[in-house]
């Protein structure tokens, strides 16, 4: 009919994905919770789908991009303390000394953290993490870390947009530190981000209300803590969750496996596997920065798609 | 022209809104914001606005109802725990004495709380809430409780909502709580629900993903915790907030007072105003519930609409 005649073929939705079994699985899902008349049609309130960020939606060696930004923070700060050119692990830091930093352990990071991210309003802590992301290169690629993001994974996010998905990041990493790009990076806005989070207080100083980030963890968005984050801030069950690593166990296991004998949601788990030693790293289950292991051993009997980068993604950067 | 004499009176947004200059000004705010030629247009993403729940979208007298789910809860329970007989506060809720509770004071408050709260599933304590909510009745009006919502605020809701506000729920109360019924009640999504919470973990319980609901404060959503909350969840600040106790006096602060110099967004604050004895209740000053006394001195000077329930309402409950 005429109708038929003036329907063209459908834009590819996900472009930078190769035709294969990964691509098929994705579309064949989103086809199917969407689809009225499929039993497994879920209703567009209960689309909800989480991304893990390092690792998943951007790059995240040689070090966590956040990681990066505390050490240049405390090259900037390093004149106001002059303390720390003999106290570790700033003097590390100062000296360039990266494995010296890790040498020290995780009282020491909690120090670096503390010391670059606390004490400070948000409003302060959004400015520096702003100024620093439109000046700062990756030390390998030299290309801004924003850069550093997956085409095939904004196109990913975009298509569950497209077919009424609320798309959220739940991060290991800093809500505050990620709700600064979140928005103009990957069209994620500020209140669908869920991440680690030190404690924060209000005051009116002078007259002014301010939000002081204080010097307390308040909570780890991270392994058991990415449910609880997800239960904290949405309230719901994803229907589709994506990561990289074992810190997203948890994350897939919520999300996929049936909360009771009823319980017949459709769930979709999906796993970046780092495969690409050319265009991006290759790692998983030795690498001291997203290591994935329990995860990738778990994935066939879960269901869980595992994406190789290198076979499946015709490009990585945009 | 012919556009002109086609174009009807629009709709009412506010029908249980009595004419005059509270809602003059509501409609003034919304028009003024939402306006692309006004100075003081703002994008959708930044039309936020926060609502509290307690005496602000439902009535709060002569506790707060998700006191008197606690209570009603103790007496369920009651059977299992033959020591609460004679142990306080339980003791006293189940001789019906509710001053006997009040009397024991804060800790007595917390214990019931756990005892009620805490050691459950997210899932279990969603089950609890709707189905007390199903059947409870208000022991002064008889209503459901979802039927002492505010038909006027329902409007306002509606009315933001229509002009591309995402309306949260902030509230003193217990997130896990509220977002039971604010979905079918308000139309607001658990997602756009901010409120305190006892610490939760997640746990793998015979192979079944489970959240539970432990037997420690993680966080007060009440006075300046609001700001607090609100950061935490949306990461920004709501440019129309309303309350109606001193619990929200940090939050309006936060919407409201410019956050520097530079800082010209518009922001809406407003305060119901409990002063019809007659069709509700009439209490600020001295109320041991919902005590409006802070807030009320400041409103004139910082701007603060008193929405005056008797004068402004001519519909409480729909
Ligand atoms: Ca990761
Ligand atoms: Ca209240």
């Amino acid at each position: 009919g005429s109708a038929l005649a003036q329907s063209a073929t459908p834009m590819d939705p996900l472009p930078s994905w190769n035709e294969g079994k990964s691509k098929a699985a994705i579309v064949e899902f989103v086809e199917r919770v969407t689809d009225q008349s499929s039993p497994d049609f879920v209703p567009v309130a209960e689309r909800i789908a989480t991304f893990d960020n390092d690792g998943t939606l951007w790059s995240e060696q040689p070090l966590y991009f956040q990681g990066l930004y505390a050490l240049d923070r405390v090259r900037k700060l390093a004149p106001d303390q002059p303390e720390w050119s003999n106290t570790e692990p700033f003097q590390s830091v100062l000296k360039g000394d990266l494995k010296g930093v890790m040498a020290t352990g995780m009282p020491a990071i909690e120090k670096l953290i503390f010391a670059t991210h606390a004490d400070i309003s948000g409003e302060e802590f959004q400015t520096s993490v702003r100024d620093w992301l439109a000046t700062a290169k990756h030390p390998q690629t030299g290309l801004p870390f924003t850069k550093m993001i997956f085409q095939p994974m904004l196109e990913l996010m975009a298509y569950l947009r497209a077919n009424d998905f609320k798309v959220y990041i739940v991060t290991g990493g800093g809500i505050d530190f990620v709700r600064v790009f979140s928005e103009g990076t990957y069209e994620v806005p500020p209140e669908q981000v869920v991440g680690s989070s030190l404690d924060a207080k209000f005051e009116m100083t002078n007259g002014i209300p301010t939000i002081l980030k204080t010097g307390k963890l308040d909570f780890i968005d991270d392994k058991a803590g990415k449910p609880v984050g997800i239960y904290r801030h949405i309230g719901r069950r994803p229907i589709f969750a994506a990561g990289n690593s074992d810190g997203d166990l948890q994350m897939l296991q919520y999300t996929t496996i049936p909360s009771d004998a009823k319980d017949n949601k459709p769930g979709f788990g999906l796993l970046v596997h780092h495969t690409d030693a050319r265009r991006e790293w290759a790692y998983d289950r030795d690498s001291h920065i997203g290591k994935l292991e329990k995860a990738l051993d778990d994935a066939p009997q879960q269901g869980w798609l595992i994406v190789d980068m290198k076979d499946d993604w015709s490009k990585i950067y945009p």
